[in-house]
């Protein structure tokens, strides 16, 4: 199996692409790959101070890997959820990872805004589930810690939002199938939100992080346990096995078609009164999160 | 287990309707369903005359049984597509389900329009697919059929909507979306065509042929092995394992949904010169493939 650009040895197929590379030139095209997403989409402008969110795994530390040697001014956020060994050893990654590169990484615990509570007791007193509650705080804490950059970047890759995708169709979420973009604008506090990896495949992803010799944390959260993404995942997994480029061409051909989707229009937002987030009620939901769990510690 | 309605004993657990029934009441079940969604989809109107086209399977049997239950005026249309045994005893099933029943069966041969010639041959010779061929001449011949009845019926159940569903949304085809309906209206000669089906899964249908006595041909066509539907079909079965009543959620969702996708304006039809067939061609492309097969005998 030869390299079609070096006709070296091959070491990876990309049947999506009917491409084989050998490892340099993998990661020259996945470099080539996410700097032109950049550009069509048009998600950063040269110059623009990136946060991104890592989390410890293969597509954040990539994802921080990529803005780096591209050249982008791209500091890491990292968000302590407090669940156990997967946290401890995710920060881990994500502190090493920053160190090697000479990158500065801010942190965040989740435990200091809940008297010491992480993510599954703050769950628990809530009485929602663990997703639900981690979602709202890793958005809120995001646009925190957003506050002086011009843009937050994510690791959602293509197999992220595909999942998504199938799931919001099979359920015919309009309004979340009109806000489902590789970019959310600026809201005035609320940071715009980008995503440079939605083009590449996990795969790709994984075989980044194994070249560049990115040192990930290869557990899965564990309440992603049996979670309907998942299983999307895994059923347009089989699809891409017996079609390749269906992943490719579903989330291509729905950037496309992505303006038949209309969302009910915007709710005004206003600053939370107690904390200046910006929310659809007088107190924002991180801060009544807060208070229903602090009256109970 | 208890049936739900009369309190016998089930032998049919609905997970997507979280209902458990007796053989009779199943029956009941699954024919209220169809008058139901002849009614609330406005497929049909009370003392039409209905051409079922039957393949001898399970699904369009049941259907042209369901219609005479519900009082229609329906006929059966097979038409013989030549595909040897699969084909003969397909009719087989057709005619000895007609004179069951007391119906009449209109019997259309491929053969007859293309000097002795079935679909296989056909496609060779016009350096086309089976399934290809075979969708156009059916079309054809349905409507030829169709010309003294006020509406055709297929067959099409749940399954193969989501499925078909499923696949114009990974290729975004936004034409076929917004003609993906389960009534199709007239346009002069070509007559209105309802799929009554369209919210009765495979595995329903299966079991009120069973119920009922319909003897059906089990076979698929050899044609469809490793068909793209076939794969989607699986996909989605794994879905609706998972999370029953997925598929239908997805279906009625996807109707109340369907106006986002508008399709181009449909062509100016004109009669084919050949045979009056609405063309958007001189000549249609049924005459244009008998042209192009029967100059090769």
């Amino acid at each position: 199996m030869k390299c079609r650009m070096c006709h070296g040895r091959a070491v990876i197929k990309l049947p999506a692409h009917n491409l084989n590379l050998c490892e340099n030139c993998f990661v020259t095209f996945l470099q080539r790959r996410v700097r032109r997403t950049i550009g069509s989409l048009r998600l950063l402008s040269p110059g623009e101070k990136v946060l991104v969110a890592v989390s410890g795994g293969k597509d954040s530390l990539s994802l921080w890997d990529l803005l780096l040697e591209l050249g982008y001014q791209a500091e890491g956020l990292y968000i302590d959820l407090g669940i156990g060994e997967y946290s401890q050893k995710s920060e881990e990654k994500a502190v090493s990872f920053a160190q090697r590169k000479g990158a500065r990484l801010h942190i965040q615990r989740v435990k200091d805004y809940f008297g010491g509570l992480a993510i599954p007791e703050i769950a628990r007193r809530a009485k929602r589930t663990s997703c639900s509650v981690c979602g709202l705080v890793k958005r809120y804490l995001m646009n925190q810690s957003g506050r002086c950059f011009d843009v937050i970047a994510t690791g959602h890759n293509l197999d992220d939002e595909v999942s998504f995708l199938l799931g919001n169709l099979l359920n015919w979420q309009t309004d979340a199938l009109a806000r489902q973009a590789p970019s959310l604008p600026d809201r005035e506090s609320l940071r715009r939100k980008v995503k440079p990896l939605v083009l590449c495949s996990e795969r790709e992803m994984a075989a980044y992080a194994l070249i560049r010799g990115i040192d990930y944390i290869l557990d899965e959260c564990p309440y992603s346990q049996g979670s309907t993404s998942l299983l999307y995942k895994s059923a347009l997994n089989r699809l891409e096995q017996e079609s390749p480029g269906t992943k490719l061409r579903f989330y291509q051909g729905f950037l496309k078609s992505r303006l038949a989707f209309v969302a009910k229009e915007e709710p005004e937002l206003q600053p939370c009164e107690n904390c200046g987030y910006l929310t659809t009620t007088q107190i924002c939901s991180f801060c009544r999160l807060q208070q229903r769990v602090l009256e109970r510690v």
